[in-house]
């Protein structure tokens, strides 16, 4: 049984923990592979708008946070990150985050939501974003230094709410 | 005669100044239209790598800045803002500034530029960067909210360097 729940302090090891996970495998998201706790808590946990966490069982397995994607004249619409533990994907847990926030949006007052670097190699989040109502609206060429494959195209996606 | 140079503290007063005719216009950039002076600077002027201003007989008549568009994996990718004084539009001096940055990004080993919401409506601005040899890799439906026109598009613009 999934829960998803508001971050609270009490989960700043756990994210930490996943977050530097998912950032070391120098994959999916452009953070620095060597970017320290405080930093990375404060862009994905204390700046943004709010923050998630899916928990399983009494341990944290995803979490998403939700932010403004520009200031001021763009601040309708917002931007979005995810991230699954590595020994729990393919469950559906970051379809169930992007369902949660896709509401969480909506009740902000959001009239959009968009992702700035989808990393073009990483088909199942291309995959999962297109069946949840995004559209790739651009691709921007070799802008993401990917740990294996070098520099890869990452797309720009979008959708209303 | 135009001359492109650092900004110097000497020029923060000159700069705010330009910066909020431009933020309150509401027509160009997302900052919010009541931005403060120390936020605008910070955000203009001293988070990013560099900061320019072109000087025109001892008066300050645009600058520009050059900055990461995205931390590690993606900060071989420059991005840039311009603003010209707007008594001054129309002389070439928007494209002088384009001209330096990209330059200046050369040299700070930048691989490519990218634009992240170049407002549609803002003709003469597309104008220019397909002029300085940027395309538009997709547009973003109604993400900017124009002081006069009330949702517009705005584009996404990218050229190597």
């Amino acid at each position: 049984m999934l829960n998803i729940r508001s971050a609270q302090c009490r989960d700043r090891d756990a994210i930490w923990t996943l977050f530097h996970d998912v950032v070391s495998d120098g994959t999916t998201y452009a953070y620095p592979s060597d970017i320290e706790k405080a930093e990375g808590l404060r862009l994905w946990m204390d700046d943004p708008r709010a923050c998630y966490v899916a928990e399983r069982e009494g341990a944290i397995v995803g979490t998403y946070y939700l932010k403004d994607n520009q200031p001021g004249r763009g601040a309708h619409v917002c931007n979005a990150g995810y991230m699954v533990r590595a020994d729990a994907r393919g469950q559906g847990i970051g379809q169930a985050l992007c369902e949660h926030s896709l509401k969480a949006a909506r009740r902000l007052g959001y009239e959009a939501m968009q992702y700035n670097l989808v990393v073009a190699t990483n088909e199942a989040a291309v995959h999962l974003w297109k069946k949840m109502g995004f559209d790739i609206v651009g691709t921007l060429p070799e802008v993401f230094d990917h740990a294996e494959k070098g520099l890869v195209d990452a797309h720009v996606m979008y959708r209303r709410l």
